[in-house]
């Protein structure tokens, strides 16, 4: 049975292009966007919703009567989509392996001995650049207001990420390679971590 | 010129090995106790008490009248011995790239735009194993013990790093890589750091 690699990562570091080269270069399967239509399919909530709710831990602003897609619910919305992230992360057996992205699973799947990665940029200038490249509306923006954004969403991270582990998102010890996307491009990155898990080069 | 690549590491955690087999597989020159004997040279204190108060803090803990080779100072030895050490490593211009060992010379060599690394590792005993295999005198002492001396270490390296730099120790925005020794061979990191630079396979 291959392994699983979770990639954490800063916003705008390219992570999530890294996590989705490694998994072509391995042959891997690949939950990010995928995660987020399973965990639709299981808790009603439309897709937009989850990717942006699911790594954020404020219930207080939370507009869960906008974000249904059908279907009644008791409990705190936060909890059902988090809950149902989780139970879908756990199921996760692959013949061949898997990449994960994001939502804490180097600690949700750590009963499965996964390799554990955080993609981060010391340059905040360069994550600026990845936004205007990456995300058209964007372009509209200022440099100063991508930067306060990029800022928001990283805290909302680490937020949840000590909320649902207990642990300091980005501290060395909580994973097992942590590589700076603007030192290292993303293709040199997913090809590190190819070598580091013994599949390699 | 080839570029310089710093290596900072817990103690025990293979990271002279990982700057010592880069240095070999590069053709770099390394710098480790090579560094100690250059200071050595340029104070006059003896090459094992460099070794071990240069990555120390603590002047009430330092006992500087044992540690004379020869010469008088009126400064504090502290002072005298980690302001030449910074001197020979900016002295470090080569023509070919360079591996450094510890020492803050991230830091102290920031103005040289070098490639930082971390090696750490995520499992006590493996640490423990480490000390075993590569100190014959460890080989009285009981994991306990050794756990201990580790723990030591590591804080006098933390508590050096933040004195010279203001910077915490091992956190990832310090860096541009970060490898767990128990998950990735020496041999292995090696290879990933020749790659993160763009010199490897």
């Amino acid at each position: 049975m291959g392994r699983i690699i979770t990639i954490s990562r800063q916003f705008s570091s390219g992570g999530r292009e890294v996590g989705r080269l490694l998994a072509e270069l391995l042959g891997y399967s690949y939950y990010d966007k995928e995660l987020i239509k399973a965990v639709s399919e299981k808790t009603g909530f439309v897709a937009e919703y989850i990717d942006k709710y699911s790594e954020v831990t404020t219930p207080s602003s939370f507009p869960y009567t906008i974000g249904r897609a059908f279907g009644t619910y008791k409990k705190s919305p936060l909890d059902d989509l988090q809950a149902a992230q989780s139970e879908v992360l756990k199921d996760i057996v692959e013949v061949k392996g898997s990449v994960v992205v994001g939502r804490s699973a180097d600690y949700i799947l750590r009963d499965k001995d996964p390799f554990k990665v955080f993609i981060y940029s010391s340059n905040m200038d360069a994550r600026i650049d990845r936004c205007y490249d990456t995300v058209p509306e964007d372009k509209e923006k200022s440099r100063n207001a991508i930067e306060s954004e990029i800022n928001k969403i990283d805290k909302q991270r680490e937020k949840y990420y000590r909320f649902c582990t207990g642990q300091k998102w980005g501290e060395t010890e909580n994973y097992n390679l942590c590589i700076d996307t603007y030192e290292v491009d993303v293709v040199t990155a997913a090809n590190i971590i190819a070598l580091a898990v013994g599949i390699g080069e």
